[in-house]
This record gives structure tokens, sequence and C-alpha cells, in this order.
């Protein structure tokens, strides 16, 4: 139960401060300053609700620690409807302020969902968009396995992760806006239409678990009796 | 003695860098620099002043610690006086130095002071204004409480508190200019007015109890006995 | 053969990430964010693969490590190999992206190659470019030797290491980009041109050796018996 | 000699990335990026040089450390020489490498050089330029010497001294271009004048003898019996 709680208020935290800031203050911080509200959402919520959850607060990261031998199926199903109803939370109170802008216009103004294509801000292909969800959740999960591992500093994993988040949102927000994340696509998606939802369940998938088989296969974790 | 001291020079260095960088350098770093300006300024204060009175510098983070059961009535209200009295020589000293501009004006320029609706930054109304400083400042109280329980790493608390409120202030400067602290809305007010300071009173009050009740329910703080 | 993944995947993600936010995001985030996406890569690595390799991610950095005695001369090469091919395919993978931006030009949007002189950003001459190459590679790997020493916090080194190639790319990218690494020129050069990577592997070799001999000799290097 | 090498290097890094920021590429990363440069630098050396020395890279730091009782006199004097040869030195590479611009001009472009009044920045007053230098360098030293105290965790100290001077640097840069550290001052002005530099001298050693009395007489110190 408290899990549930931890996933569901973290999600909702890194969709209203994530999403938010591309929304609310889009014109004024610009792209540099929406990357460094996603991976400071993450740091906030990795010592807020982390000794709790472990805060994954990401589907695609909590199939990939699945994945990895970490938790178990029902652990990593509980995770995620956490982190769906967190996400539509999130992203309900972020429409609930923008509201309140005179001139704010979903249609228009969107509410921070992810895409690509024509329209959508660097007018990347799909090839390109697909590539870039799959590597760069790898990375990610990468990195929280890594950072999260037996030997690694416990104290500093979530700094790691949320900093790693911010570099990959300085590369990739022209490409779709960043998800890496299925739950942080689908709150706003509900609000703003569901055609190109797929891409940022599928690919997140992808990468996940090709990084949690990696170190599943023990070919990027620490093991006892590696040579130091 | 020591914590007086220490809860009144750390609230007036947070006036004094966070509201002192919208007035004195707004133009010149933008809303980016001001919100990475407050977060730094608690990150300073939470390793320099920190190990004398854990550096609450927020009479709504002091209420939230009270409500969640770590401190006693007698320690809030004494931080509390310090913390007012340490915005207003922040705010002070503030306007020493802005007024040593040739063109500096305190009706236009202003103070870094707090506000909404028709001519403040994006116009919110005051609806979107609560709003946000309510789940604002319970996201800012929960990080708190969650990184400075026992089985958080401690040396660690205040680095994601500070980066948590840059990450709040990329998101709402727009809105309020973002309070979630009593005593750095009471500052600036003293010199521009106090027509719109009971929100920023009211609202993180209303955030702090609620992130302090649900620690204090046990709903959000890991206890002995739980499952890891 | 782990040490030789980690060290192929964090040069791979060193080069899509940094030189990756210059070529898809520069127009946008700017040389600031640039910087910030350099740094931030540094810091996922170092917490996601530096717990296998070390993570050098950088041939000058083995090198200096090496003339350090810190590791021998066969695990030096070992890792020049796996950076070198990690930035080829960190490069191909940018190219990948790139590509799917239907204005992109490799001949005129490049792909983060270091340079210098006429048409090169700030158009330094290349005295310029060669001091600040060695400046910069001594100061960095003074940093990595420092930090990774006995008496030296080890779980903030990865942290501070980041930080520090975050500060000289503010520095120089005007100058020639930022190199400081063999590898990380050798990627993107693969695509747009050999002609000026002479300089990015010599000038970083002689400030690794430097700050290597430096610590070698125990003149920047606690040992013991030293006074506090 | 370690420490005064130490001392040398890491203030010469301090003036190359900061003042350097400033003068290569200020036009393009603005003053939020020079606050970053200077917050960074003091990371870097923190963590690289810090295990030697202690990292005060600052006349100001060295002397509130002696008035707070911590270092003796001899101490502080070894460490004065060392941080202005360095800064000295750092001005000097800097120098070279701006020199290398075609069309770099010392008098109109400067070399990162304090100042205030007509003509710099934001053209504040003596006494606006005065103030802001003892209180920003009063609220430098108290983080330092807080967070260096033995209750505080030792290993975070460096972080939270480098993102202090950021967040000064944030807000001052337009009134002074920010001191605190006289030789950080003096680099710049042996190139380019030295008509202004009493008060950066001045200013910097009053804050850090408030600070260094606050401490020693255990107004803002934690002592054995206190109160936790």
């Amino acid at each position: 139960m408290k899990k549930f709680i931890a996933e569901l208020v973290g999600t909702a935290t890194l969709v209203l401060i994530g999403c938010g800031t591309a929304v609310l203050a889009g014109a004024e911080v610009g792209q540099a300053g929406i990357a460094a509200a996603f991976g400071l959402a993450i740091v906030a919520m990795a010592y807020g609700i982390g000794p709790i959850s472990g805060c994954h607060i990401n589907p695609a990261v909590s199939l990939g620690i699945y994945v990895s031998g970490r938790i178990d199926a029902a652990e990593m199903v509980r995770h995620w409807i956490a982190q769906f109803i967190g996400a539509s939370i999130g992203a309900a109170i972020l429409y609930l302020i923008a509201s309140g802008r005179a001139n704010y216009n979903l249609a228009t103004d969107g509410l921070g969902q992810n895409g690509w294509g024509a329209g959508y801000l660097g007018e990347y292909s799909l090839a390109a968009a697909f590539t870039f969800e799959v590597v760069a959740t790898f990375i990610f999960v990468v990195v929280i396995l890594g950072a999260t591992q037996k030997t690694a500093p416990a104290a500093m994993a979530g700094l790691a992760i949320g900093l790693t988040l911010w570099g990959i949102h300085l590369l990739g927000i022209q490409v779709t806006g960043v998800s890496v994340n299925p739950a942080r696509s689908f709150g706003p998606a509900l609000f703003t239409g569901m055609g190109q939802l797929w891409l940022f369940i599928l690919a997140p998938a992808i990468g996940a678990v090709l990084a949690g088989l990696a170190f599943r296969a023990g070919l990027m974790e620490r093991r006892d009796g590696d040579r130091p």
C-alpha cells in the first residue's frame, strides 16, 4: 500500500513538474529548463519516496528491473498500475493549473505530450523517434541498474539517475519531447489524444528489456569473483 | 539561541539570493536562472547552517515537520519568529543593494514579491495560484520528510531538497513567482505591499499540513517491520 | 570482457548525448546546454558503468591513469580499443537519428566535431586551440586522479568529474568545441573528416601525461605520512 | 610544498574557468553560464586538490578559516602566496588563449575583472558593491565553515560550497562581477588595471572575518553538548 502511494505520488510529481514546465514555462526557460525540470523531479522523488518504493515512477524502468531479476512480476504490475494512475493525476492537476491562464488553449498549447513528425518540434521521422526512444531508454535503465547494484555507492544513485534524465532530455526534446517512460506519455495523451502513444510504450519497453537482459546475463553487472 | 541565529541567517540568505537574483539579474539570467538561485540557496544553507538547526528556513516546512511529529510546537514557533525576522532582513539588504542601481524603482522593478492575476507574470487566476501553491508545497515537504527519514541517506537530503525547489521554481514562476514559503513571501511584501500575502501563508500551510499528516499516519514513511 | 563492454557503451553514450545535444538541440539549448549535456553524460556513466570499468571512456584519461601508475599498459590499450569503437558507434547512432530530420545536412550541420580556425565557432588560432586542450585536459585528469585517490570520498568522484567537464565546456566550446578526449573527437570525425583530428589526439595526450606525472611524482597526491 | 602546488593549481583553475567563461563564452552562455562555471570550478578543485590542501583557493576563505581558529597564521600566509601566484598564472593562460581570437581586444573585452560604477555591467554604486561583497563573502564563508565542521557530512562539503558560489554569482554578476575572492580579482586586474582592486580585497576580508568570528564565538558552530 505504501509502495503504491509512493509510486503514484512520484509519477504524478514527475508529470506535473516535467510536462508542467514545458506547458507553463517553456517559453521562458526553453528546452534547457524543461530538461532540468524532468531531471530535478527525478532527484526529488528518488530521495522523497525512494526509501519506500525505490522510485521507479516509470513502467519501463519497472520492466527493466523485472527482467534483470531484481523484482517479481506481481510487484512490477502493482507499480505499473500506480504509475499510470499517478501520471493521469499529474496531468489532470497540470491541466487545472494551465486552465487558469486566460489565453491557455489545450489544442495549441498542449500538455507536454510526446510525439514526432510534421508539426512536432524538430519534425523528426518515425524511425528517428523510435531509434531515439529505444537507445535513450536503454541508457537510462543501464544507469538505474548500474547505479543501484551492490557495489555502487547507494546514496548517489538517485542523483545520478536524475542527472541522466536531464542529459537525455537536453539531447532529445527536439526529436520526441523525450518519453523513455510510457506513463509520462500516457498522462498528457489522455487529454491531447492517443494517436502516437503506441511508440512511447513500445520503444521504451524494448530499450528497457535490452538493458535488463544485459544485467541478467551478467554482461554489465559486477559479480562476486570479478577482478577489481 | 544557535538555532535561532541559524534560521535567521538561513532565511535571510534564501530571500537575498533567490528574490535578489530575480530583482538584480532577472533580465540577464531569466526564470531558469532565478529557479537555480532559489535551489542553490537551499543547498548552501542546508550544509552551511543545517548542522545547527536542520535548515527549515520556511515556516511551512517547520509546520509540516511539527505535524509529522518530529519537532514540538515550541521549537516550531521559535523557528517561525527567526524565519520572519530573517526574511525581513534579507529583503532589506536586497533593497539596499538594489537601490544602488541608478534606475532602480521599487514600484516597477519590485523586490521579487509573489503574486498572481492581472499584471503578474503569466496572469494566472486565483484558483490556479492557490492550487499550485498547495500542490507544490505538498511535494516540497514530502521530499523534506522523505529525504530526512531514518532509512534515507542523510548526507544527500540537503542537496535533494534544494534541487527540488529548483524544479518547483522552473514549473511555477509564471504562476505565482513560487512561494511555498510564507517567510520568503513576507520579506519582500514588507516593501511592496501585503495585499496578496494571505494566499502565500494559507496555501503553503495547507500543503505542508497534508504532507505532515501523510507521514504522521505512516502512509509515506518507512517504519520498522516494513517489507524491503 | 565486462570492462570492454562498459567502456564501449560508456563512450558511445558520451558521444551520443554530448555531440548529439550539439547537433540535435544546439539551436534550442545553446552552448550552456551542450556543456551541461557533456557533463551529465559523464555523471550518468560514472555511476552506470563505473562500478565495472572505472568509467574512463576517454583514451587521454586512461593514458593519464597509466602514467600515474594505477593501471598497466595492457588494460590501457584494451580500454583504448573499446573507447574508439564505442565513440564510432555513438557517432553512427547520432548520424542515424539526425538524418531523420528532413533538413539535416551533414556538411553544414556537422556531427559535433571538434575544430579550430576560420569557420569554426569563435575562429581561434591553432596555438590557442592547442593551449586550451593541453590545459583543460591537465585540469580534467588532475580532478580524476585527485578525486579517486585513497583519501578522497569515493562516492563523489563521478559527480565531481562530470561537473568538471561541464565547466570546461562552458569555457571552451567557442575555442575547439572541447575535446580533452581523442575518442570523442574521433567518432564524429569519421563522418565529417579527419583533417584536424591530430590536435585532439596530441594535445589531450600531453595534458594527461603531465597530470599523470604530477601524481606519479607525488606532487599532487596524498601519501602516507603527509601532514593533515 | 604539496599544499602550495595544490592551492596554486586550484586558484589558477578557478580564474581560468570562471573568468575565462566570461571572456571567451560570455556572449554565448550568458551570466547564468558564467555563474555555473565559477561554481563548477570550485566543485572540480574541491575534489581534485581538496584532499591535499582543503581547497581554499581564496585568500578571504583562508582568512576566515584562520579567524575561526582552524588553521594558524603561517599556513594562511603560505596559502595566500600560492593563491595570488596561481590567480596570476590563470589570468595569464586565459590572456594567451583569448589573444588567439582574431578580434580580441583587452581594453574592450576585458579579462573577467571585477568592478562597479559607470560602464561596469549594471552600473551599481560603490556602496551597493561594497555591501554586496561583504554580505556575499560572509554567506560563502559561513557555508564553508558550516559544511566542513565535525558533525557535517564531509563528502558533500565541496559540492555544497561550489553550488553556493554558483548561486552567489547568479545574484551578483550585475553588481560587481562577483569577487568574494581577492585573488580572483587580482589575476585579471594585473592585465586590466588595479584602480578598483582595493574594494575586492577589503570587502571580502570584512565578510570573511565576520563569518570566522561567528564560528570562533560558537554562535554558528555545533559544539559538544549542544542539544540535537
